[in-house]
């Protein structure tokens, strides 16, 4: 059996944990009622299952080819998918009307990126890339650039990409060489090599838009001399269509472990021409806007390979026929059980389920954030939901790519010796989702930024308001019996978050290296935190449908997995926190020459 | 830098923490003291780092070939490197010299395979299934087939191979299909098909010697049934010399996420002749000999791979130049501080040494049982021996396995992006690594084997003698200062240990089930205690040669090592106590179903 779009699960987030229907009077959600949410899914759901998916073990195994002439095409059916792609008008899904988008939430638009990436990650890539491309000039660019690019990327007519890094230079953009110069009429000359641009140079759209981070000649070293271009592929005429072609060249694909069906480009800019993006000298700061869209996206990609991976062990456990039940048959008509049957199995299994439909309610809560981020009315629910995005892109990024990964193996566990052949989809999913752990900035860097960065902005605000609604929810909650397990289990793990936190706030202040050797511990107990609520969130939503009678297993379903992470999971918690107390002097006393 | 053997850390297991120089009076210690080990391992380092490590990537780009005339030919430069291998004698090592072997330890056997192992695994595993295949005819095979086949093998002139796992049969070796009709000469025609046959064809070896399991006509079915044959590639002639070619064909090999340079055939055997090793219907309890040493060498695999996977992280993390030290810069001159100053690598590197460290030295203890249990003069002795060797055998299986792919990620994620291409060796050795959780019994097979057969064998026997030599050392120590947290960490460690034993007493004989969600978890606990032993051990050691002068900082340093991994390893261990104490019960009442 191939990915089928969860879609029962994504209803069920949408309408009774976020119940996104409170929101009808913010601008988007007037026109995405459950009614026309759900049809929308349900269409994107055929599209993904039935056009992308048969296509993700055709780009693993074709990839992308690279010609001296420089141009790069995508395998087999990628380039009729991605029209397909663009006739549905999936890519401006989220994007502002004003620019030819739909206007739809963010949160809806995430639930369509899973299927996409679960479906074929290497092809969601493309149009992946092109909404962030979209979204720095939405924030960052003049009108007219706006005018120029915006109704190009959002319908996806043209693709976009990021070039930030270079070979000696990745996490330290401070380094870059990249140079612009300035041609006295607006534009710039742009010289440099970048590499590891996904999508860089494909034959899918007739144009590609590069935003470039570059150094200004004469600009100030470090990270406070760089700024953001606009390097088109072809420079746009007057009348939108693709002109002149710019020195901007893909001299090579990258041969990587996974992803083959995204053409990973060496990109060499030659004198290529170039628009500034917002200010001289402040391009970081733009490209962050689209830095940390892509952060929350790459959460979501590991997650979305988990739930494809996971889907493919589930199917192969249920026709798999060997061994008899520990407790006698239960297949006794046939040579063997289904190894759906075994408690390890199932371990592997449920230890998936239970992060997947938490992670993402984690992900879908902290998207529909973004959404009141941008239009609630009220500034204290902007400002706390704005608060709330900066703290959990950190989180979700890290925590979920670092389980997908491992629920990407225990899928490749439950087939055995079948995993390990590339006739079985699930070695595709690992080694597809091992990029998410890296890319947009390494999981220790997203550690690095929680602990380093969001926790102590604003005075904590952000944590603070975090601690203060997950106490709110344990008080309201704390005397409904059918709660207990969930509440408690939330309860424990809030109380060591935030002795975590203290831990941080006494030791990382005076010795920083205490922050960075806490970091990753930290961020894996913020995950599991926020799972630990949304678990909570997600109970009491099953209860409230169970308590109107409504006799669907799903809710009882729900409460089981519910009950198996409180059980099987959360121990996790005192591990991380026991190990971040333990500070860093050991690790730093080790001697760098004795490793 | 590529792959250097970890001498200096195989001559103090040996040296310091075995002390092996006191067996001087057993069978194959006389010819192996001190000097004369690391004369060989000198030698063994640089024929694999040399010969073996260029060819590993050789291997995984290239791959072998099959021919329509099922004929297989493995990566350039294979053949000769294994002529070399067979010229220095490596295979035959650990082999009785009654058959031209060397009659060395199985403890420095295992010093060389390791090495060999972490240069190219895909290359080692032919010479490894060949020492597997020696040992089952050594164990079960008539003093003829002694005489014919030992010789070969141990030289590794001819190869070897284990046929078990069928298309529609791995783990459940009960529902296999093979058949032999005797043919009233002593010899049967065996007719089948075997998948996953690592090395049943190429073209290192003149021979080679297939042991297959097939059911002879007439035998009863499950696992009662199954006998054990030779099946020759060419049939020997009376002077030893390959004569007829047998009719026993590899139909094609499977594509695979990594050891590409090992043949991974689809095996045919159409009516080929095969000779009966030890009894009908017994073949099985000799297949198991093979398999006990196979699962030993796939633990040592596991930590070989992480091994070589480290050893690149290492190298990585010193040249690469990144960001700054969170306590000011450490390279001043340069322009950015090399990676091993942050501390969240130094996290993953250290991660990695205190498994590395501590599992070759439970590898190599446990080895040293096998010589034991094979030539010590007491009984006792000889039984407590054998009784680790089988309790142990699951525990280094599975735990080395799981935790050395994770070791083979972390490597990766201290590459950042360059870990993902296909240009650094780090992607081979966690594609290579990943086939170590499967094949020779599932990582869960194995958790199984140890809660449901190891543990309980002989009324506990084994676990016993575990526990009380724990104590033991344990009293023996508990006033030594300077090894505190090393004695404390491993008492906590046994204490937990011994409760999950007596939950599994209490809760696995009631209910099956019981025991199968807990095994993953007490298989953990397990392997983490033994390691917290090994780390007691080693400091001691370390303690010793400290106290006797030696200022050599490697003695300082290991004690660093040791404290980092009760700091920041041992915390896991009640994590997996909790998680095993929740039993069955909700795993099980999931419906199959609502996965």
């Amino acid at each position: 059996m191939s990915y089928q779009p969860p879609l029962r699960e994504h209803l069920f987030i949408l309408r009774d944990v976020l119940a996104i229907d409170q929101y009808g009077n913010l601008p988007g959600f007037a026109d995405a009622s459950l009614d026309v949410v759900e049809q929308i899914l349900d269409e994107a759901a055929k599209f993904t299952s039935e056009v992308l998916a048969p296509l993700n073990s055709v780009g693993d195994k074709e990839g992308c080819t690279w010609r001296p002439d420089n141009t790069v095409t995508t395998p087999k059916g990628f380039k009729e998918a991605y029209k397909a792609l663009v006739a549905g008008g999936w890519p401006a899904l989220e994007s502002d009307p004003a620019f030819g988008g739909q206007g739809l939430p963010g949160v809806i638009g995430m639930a369509f990126s899973e299927m996409s990436s679960s479906a074929n990650m290497a092809f969601s890539m493309y149009p992946g890339l092109t909404h962030g491309a979209y979204s720095a000039i939405a924030v960052g660019g003049s009108p007219e650039q706006k005018a120029l690019y915006l109704p190009k990327l959002a319908s996806g007519e043209w693709g976009g990409t990021m070039n930030l890094t270079e070979p000696h230079c990745g996490t330290d953009l401070g380094l870059l060489r990249t140079k612009a110069v300035p041609m006295g009429d607006g534009s710039y000359r742009i010289t440099g090599q970048k590499i590891w641009i996904s999508g860089g140079e494909h034959d899918l759209t007739e144009n590609i838009i590069h935003l470039v981070l570059a150094r200004i000649e004469g600009a100030p070293g470090g990270t406070r001399g760089i700024s953001l271009f606009i390097v088109p592929k072809f420079i746009p005429n007057a009348d939108g269509t693709p002109g002149k072609r710019n020195s901007t060249y893909c001299a090579g694909l990258e041969e990587k472990m996974g992803i083959h069906g995204n053409a990973t480009c060496v990109m060499s800019h030659e004198e290529a021409t170039g628009w500034l993006v917002g200010e001289e000298n402040r391009g970081l700061a733009v490209m962050f806007v689209m830095m940390n869209e892509a952060r929350l996206g790459v959460g979501l990609q590991g997650l979305a390979q988990a739930e494809a991976a996971y889907q493919a062990a589930v199917a192969f456990a249920r026709e798999r026929l060997q061994m008899r039940s520990l407790t006698g048959p239960k297949n006794p008509e046939g040579p063997a059980d289904p190894i759906i049957v075994h408690p390890d199995v199932r371990r592997m299994l449920l230890d998936s389920r239970a992060i997947l439909e938490a992670g993402r309610a984690f992900l879908f809560w902290t998207a529909l954030h973004g959404d009141l981020a941008l239009h609630h009315p009220d500034d204290a629910v902007r400002q706390k939901s704005e608060d709330y995005m900066g703290l959990m892109t950190p989180v979700l990024k890290g925590y979920l790519t670092d389980r997908g990964f491992n629920i990407c193996s225990d899928a490749m566990q439950v087939h055995g010796g079948s995993g390990f052949t590339e006739h079985f989809p699930v070695s595709q999913y690992l080694r597809d989702c091992r990029i998410t752990l890296i890319y947009e900035g390494t999981n220790g860097i997203q550690a690095l930024d929680l602990v380093g960065r969001k926790l102590a902005a604003n005075g904590g605000r952000a944590v603070m308001s975090f601690f203060a609604e997950l106490d709110a929810f344990i008080d309201a909650n704390a005397d409904d019996d059918s709660l207990t397990i969930f509440v408690e289990g939330l309860a424990a793990a809030k109380a060591q978050l935030q002795e975590g936190a203290f831990w941080l706030m006494r030791n990382g202040l005076a010795n920083p290296d205490n922050a960075g050797a806490a970091s990753t511990d930290y961020m894996h107990l913020f995950g599991l935190t926020g799972l630990a609520y949304m678990w909570a969130l997600m109970a009491k939503a099953a209860n409230a449908r169970i308590a109107a009678g409504d006799a669907d297993p799903y809710y009882a379903n729900k409460l089981t997995v519910g009950r198996y992470f409180v059980e099987r999971i959360l121990p996790n918690a005192p591990a991380h926190l026991a190990k971040l107390k333990t500070g860093a002097a050991t690790m730093m006393s080790y001697p760098a020459e004795a490793f």
